[in-house]
Formats: C-alpha cells, structure tokens, sequence
C-alpha cells in the first residue's frame, strides 16, 4: 500500500504548477483533506515543521519581550461590531455560534477570526496607568474565516497561527513595535526559512480591517506569485477608542493606548514548499527540517551494516537525525526521503563499512560526497550550514531575476501578459487606479517597499503624478 | 494601582478555601475573568506554566513514540452522533455553529468537546494495512463544553489540553499503550509537579462516554478533596466499529482496530496551586516554574547595587533567574515573589555586597540562608532540588494522613461526616449502590486502584460481597 502510494511520480512543476503542489502536499505527507468541508489535517510531517516554526519564532518573540496568554476563542455579536471597518471585514466570513447545549445563546458568538476585539476588550479592563505599559501579548491559536475556495496550507476555513496584540503609550512607541515586528518576520523568513522577502507598506485598499496602516512581507513563489507571509499592523488609536482603552500618563493625563497586531500563519508552510521544492518533492531548509540526515541502510540485513547505521546516528547526536530501518528497499527509501525533503541522506552499506566511508547525498543539488566516518560529523554540519546558505541565495536570485521595472502601461501589460513576477511600477496614490488594474491585469498591489525609488514621475496606469513606487503581482 | 491590589491580603486557607483560591489565582495574575461568559484570559504569569507544562510532557510523550498532528476543530452533527455512548455523553454539552458568513450551514457542527469522532474519522481513511499501525497521535489544542458552572482552571467553557488518540492492531497493544500513557501521566505529576496521584481504575458509571474503560490519576488538594488530574482510555474496538476502521493484518484477515485516548489539560494548574499554595499565595515546584529565582535588589539606587544584582543573575544563568528591577519597595517586591511562587528570592544589599555574600529564601519553608557569592551557584542547585523533592515527599504525607479506611457503613458515614479526604472501602460493584452513596453523601467513587486491598468481604455500603477496593472523596 505504502509502496504503491509513491511510485506514481509528482506531476511535474512546469507542467502544472497547482497540481504539482498539491501533490507534494499529499505525497510528502503534510496535510490530509478531512471530511470538514474546508478544514485539514495536519499530518506528523507537516505539524513537525509547524512546531520548529513556533519554537524558533517563539523564541525571537521571547527576546524582543513578547509574553504569551491565552484568549477565547468566541467573540460575542456586540463585541465584533465595536470597531466599524473591523466587522465590515470580517462579519462576513466568521463561524456563528449560536447554541450551548440544548438551549440557544442570548447572544450569538463568532469563533475568532482574528482576535483584536478580545484583546481590547482584556486590555480596557487591565489597563490603568502608564506603569501598566506597554503589553506585549501574543497568543498561538487556531482561528476560523469561512472561505469559499481553500487549498492546503494557503487557504483553509481553519488555521494555525500566533497572532501578536500591542497596547503603548504612545504613537512613536506602537509605530516602533510595529517595524520591530515585521524585522523579526523578515529576518526568520530569511535566516531560517531561507526566503528572501520584500518588506513594505499595504495600500489603503489592501490594509487590515481597522489599521491605521499595514506593514508585510512578501515572497516569491517558484512560479513567479507572491505569498504575503506575515503582516504588522498599526491601528493608531482606532480601536482605543472604539473600546474606550484608556490610561493614566505621567502627567496626570486621561489618554488613548495606541496599539499594533502582528501575525503569522501555517500559510509560511506553503511559501517553503514553493520557494524551495522540486520535481521529487519538498526541499526543506536545514534550520526548519524536523528531520536533518536520513541515514539509509544499503543491504541492511548483512551483519553489521544496521549496527553500524545507528553507530553513525549516534555520531550525529548533535543534528535532528534519524535511520530508515524499515523493510522497504533502498530505492524506495531514497524517494521518500526526498519526497520529504530531508536535508541530507546518509548512505552506509558493507562496502563502505570496509572502506571506512559513507556516502552523503544533498537533497537541493543531489550531490554526492565520499565521506570518512571519522570526517562526517564535522562534514555534515559543514554541509548543513551551506544548503542553508545556498537554498537562500538561490530564492534570492529567483527574485531578483523574476522581478521587472515598467515604466509605461504598455510596458506594465506586456510584462503581465508574458511572465509571472513582481513589477515595480509607479503609482499615483488612488484606490480607483489600483481596482482598475485589479480588474482589468488581474494583479493586484503586493506592497509599497520601505526602499522606495523613484521610476518616473507618473503612474504607470493612469499617468497621473506618481506618489509611490508598489511592487505588482499575482498572488496567492 | 499595582501597589493597592497586593496590599490586601489574600483570604486565608482555613477561613475560606475557595475564596482563598479564587484570590490567589487573580492575584498571582494567573487567570482573568473574560467577558465572553465561562471563558476565561490566561495570563502571561499562568500561560508560562502551561508552556512548561507542555513542554516537559511533551518531550515524556515523543520519548514515548508519539507524533503531534492537528485535527479541525469542527465536528458535524452526523460525525458526532456515530459512537451512541460518546454522542449522549457529550451532545448535552457542546457549542453548536449553525451558520458559515452570511450563511445557515446545510448540517450544523459543534465545537470539538473531544475528538475522538474526528480521529476516528481520519483513521478510517488512513489505516489500511498492518504496516500503518500503530498510529500513536496527540495534538494541543482547546476544546468547548458548555458548561453551566465555571471555576479558573478547574472548569470553563472552554479550555486547553493535549488529546492523544492511538490506533493499534491488537487488544493487547492498545492497553499496554493505555496504561503507558497514564503512567508517563503519574510520574509528570510526581517528577515535574510534586504531586502525588492514585492511579486506578474508573466504574462504569465514571468512565469515559464511549470507552470500554477509563484509567485515571487521583490527586488530592489540600483541602481533602480530589481533582481527576489526568486520563487514559481504551476503546477497545467499539469506535472502530461504529466508523468502520479496518486493517488487513499479516494473516491476510479484515480486522477492526483497538484504539486509546488520553488526556490532561490546563485543569492541572489548579491542582499545583491547590496542593502547594499557602496562605502568602501560589508556591511552584522548582521543575515547573517559569521563574525559579527572582533577585531583589535592597537600596538599589546606592551605586553598584543594581550591577551587582545583574551580575549574580548572570552567575545564575544556567537557572531561569530574574533581577525585579522595579521602583517598588523591597517588601513590595518580597511579597510579589511570594504570591506568584517563584521558588527562590535572592536579597542583596549594600551591606551583604561588602560581605561577600547575599540573602537567598525559599518560598515553601520561608528558611534564610547566608550565602557567599562564590558558592551561590552550587547553593541555588542543591535548594532548588531539595525544595522539588521536600514539597513532593509534604504532599505525600498529606496524602496519606487525609486518607481513610472505612469497614462499616457507619464508619464510612462518620468520616465523611468529620473530614475531607479519600476513604478506602469495599465496594459490591454495583452502579445503584454507587450512586446511592453519591446522592446521599455526596461523595464519588473516585478509582479502584491498581494496587487492590482486602479490606473486608463485604461491600461498605449495601452489605453485599464486595468485589473491588474503592478510593471515594469529594471532588471539584
């Protein structure tokens, strides 16, 4: 059964990138369909990478004075609807609850969709005086948004993610944390997930409901999409005031917290599998794979080549490392271990046991290394810390090479019609421009880079005085 | 404001016990009411012992084969009602969602109360051969019963907790991995938590909704009464049945699964505050303390002071150490430390610099110890271990002495009677002599211990031959 699953190959990526995908999802194990319309299930595979995601974050988080608690997950009707742009954006697609038991609610409540209501509803009875600030609060929960379309890890009706809820003393303060934030999400994006983003300002149009302005990052998918893989919003005083959260300062004043949400989602999943992946599955960067070297037995029932397997396992106790003992064939091994996305595999058989070596195999280049048993440990770290590095500069160049200027509408058009990529245009502020090249390119605004340059004095859509340079895309 | 809620002194244990809990977890800023009503906030200072919690069971549960995934957290009406036990235990008591956006839902769903159905429901799709067995799954996440009573902690609408829920291909298996389960559960309370748990067996009357039987962890709080601290059941093959989860085994033969679930949920933080608290507030076991050191400057505006405060705190790096470095008064700070828990408090002032040394207090003994700077490091080590196991071995001592042992009906009356705590009795095995006794001395049978005694022939109760030693208390 296992062995039959396998042996169909993936779709391949340039024949049709979605199906691909979904394949990968499947084959490498990550996600199942469940038989809750809309909802997944999280398989080992894919919630191991999960838990790596939110023991590495967590502990950026930790370090930049994030405390962790625990919200409801339910928001009564009254309470969605105290921040009016905010219940406009969401009342839509939430989750109604509305009976306990046998007996109906007095009042109908909504599973979290996001979770700024409760936040400032908390804060508005735990916040006093200036000595009570700032917060800092984050929470890693599920929330639920009742899609209609939804696609492993990307778009589903429920989802994993940390959502992070501020509350300052002033505006400088709440704007501060709002960057530091997105750093954090730039730099583990990078560093750990080894993808390179853009970071920048969402337009009026795109901006969360309820912010005062939205910051994100946004990636480059092999196809040449974009995936917004984590936002930092801004709300000013909107939702103080709307929640009436108000504190004592120094000077003896009556005055509005001003507050920030930051957020990332088991959707960063999907950006490795289509940043990294290839036509034999999933790619996994080291710093995030649950598993690092897959150490394979070759003719594992000849005396002393499984002894010697987890010899080699004990070795590299310093790395997440595991020995495919199973009773399936080599071959079959290597495929799942690709599929996987396994860092490294590790090959030992009888001969290499008299020669004193091992083979290493790098999942991203497939090349293959003679490696003496006295030299692996120190060669597999060393390999482990330039796939990380390599995997990074390769999205990098993706980017790069994937990533136009236009100058004119023509330019704008043709470029769209002929590649998938982000271009960088000029843009003259207004929203009726930006819904006019939603609907007629199908593209949409992806953010304005804080590293602004100046293209050209005109909107490259409507000619009018440019105001900013966006960055265009298709997105997921 | 901070300063006014700490100066009024909690209620004490003995005048009030359930006030004095209720203080000390607001106090200690454990938990918040919420007002999304039976739902509560866990605050930072209560989420990082959850975050421990989690942690260290989930390293026992990994060393123990078990692989974390995440299931949805919906159940449809029709998934729920396929198990007929499980759908009468908890229909009663679970949140129904009814509407998707704008939409009336074409078949309701609850809120995961539990998921065994969903599981269930996976499984059927997932096992097909002997080769994908056992499936040993656990995931963290929050569940809703609609309860109509809530206490911080010890019962709310909603709540975390892990459920594991296995799958293996014979009888045998499946209780060996039940038991397993509440043995890893038994020993975190004692290793991790300091507290000791009867580990026994459910009535029918007891047992999980649906299980063939129910194993639990028994502790007792200080005020006598038991907290069901932790459960492990088997299933046996009743719920594969009711879904339909078969395998093909190695002799080639159709067969249903035999499946477990277990759990403990954030309900075990009120046993840690119940069993170790006192009348100065909560007081954590060294091992679960997300702070084991807090370091309390004395005078700290005199010049190097507050340096070498942070020093120490540096020598003390290998321990999770803080410096409260606020602008309250020193006492104000003592009684902070005192009320949150926080195992150890190091006092140092300009004097003690001078000298050499510094002050260190344990929180549960309220001992002084002098303590030159050079031997802190080892001095912390040896108290914190030594306070791990002197609270473990005070709490078994409480155990013991508040549990009884009852012949006679009349004695087994007379001791509920005078006293709160466990009493030991025959029992004929019969569910109307149980709940005889429930509704006339409102006390429950609270396990059959694995360690059986033979009391006498005779059922305590109803006089009729007795058939099992049963531990009974009261409960929360």
């Amino acid at each position: 059964m296992a062995e039959k699953k396998l042996v169909e190959a993936i779709t391949s990526m340039s024949e049709d990138f979605a199906q691909w995908y979904t394949d990968v999802v499947k084959k490498a194990e990550l996600i199942d369909y469940s038989n809750v319309k809309g909802c997944m299930v999280i398989k080992p595979a894919g919630y191991a990478i999960w838990e790596n995601i939110q023991k590495l974050l967590d502990g950026r988080f930790k370090a930049a004075g994030v405390e962790n608690v625990y919200m409801p997950m339910f928001i009564p009707e009254s309470l969605l609807q105290k921040e009016k742009d905010h219940v406009e954006g969401f009342a839509p697609e939430v989750a109604w609850v509305t009976h306990g038991g046998l007996n109906p609610l007095p009042e109908r409540m909504c599973v979290r969709p996001t979770s700024e209501t409760l936040f400032c509803d908390f804060y508005k009875g735990d916040i006093h005086s200036y000595r009570d600030l700032p917060k800092v609060y984050n929470q890693w929960c599920s929330v639920v948004r009742w899609e209609k379309e939804t696609r492993p890890f990307l778009r589903s009706r429920e989802f994993l993610w940390q959502e992070g809820h501020t509350a300052h003393a002033t505006a400088e303060e709440a704007e501060e944390r709002t960057e530091q934030m997105l750093n954090i999400y730039a730099d583990f994006c990078e560093e750990v997930l080894a993808i390179p983003v853009i970071k920048g300002r969402k337009t009026e149009k795109e901006k969360f409901a309820g912010a005062h302005a939205t910051y994100t990052i946004e990636a480059m998918m092999h196809d040449g999409k974009a995936l917004q893989s984590g936002t930092s919003h801004n709300f000013g005083d909107g939702f103080a005031k709307a929640f009436g959260i108000q504190f004592t300062d120094k000077d003896n004043q009556l005055k509005y917290v001003h507050q920030t949400s930051w957020g990332v989602s088991t959707r960063i999943i999907g950006a490795i599998i289509m940043v990294h992946g290839d036509d034999s599955g999933l790619v996994l960067p080291p710093e995030i794979a649950p598993t690092q070297v897959m150490i394979i037995p070759i003719q594992q029932k000849k005396e002393g080549v499984l002894k010697k397997a987890y010899e080699l396992s004990e070795k590299l106790g310093n790395f997440r490392v595991k020995v495919d003992d199973s009773d399936k064939s080599p071959g079959w091994k290597f495929s799942e271990q690709e599929m996987r996305g396994i860092p490294l595999r590790v090959e030992i058989g009888p001969k290499d046991i008299e020669a004193g070596k091992c083979i290493i195999c790098r999942r991203d280049t497939r090349e293959k290394f003679e490696v003496a048993f006295n030299e692996l440990e120190k060669t597999v770290e060393e390999l482990l810390a330039k796939m990380q590095k390599e995997m990074l500069e390769r999205a990098k160049k993706h980017l790069e090479e994937h990533t136009y200027t236009a100058l004119s509408r023509e330019e704008f058009e043709n470029i769209f019609a002929e590649k998938t990529g982000f271009v960088k245009a000029m843009w003259c502020g207004e929203s009726a421009c930006e819904e006019a090249i939603k609907e007629n390119m199908a593209v949409t605004s992806r953010c304005m880079p804080f590293k602004q340059e100046c293209l050209s004095d005109t909107c490259v859509y409507c000619g009018r005085p440019a105001k900013k340079m966006v960055y265009w895309g298709k997105a997921y």
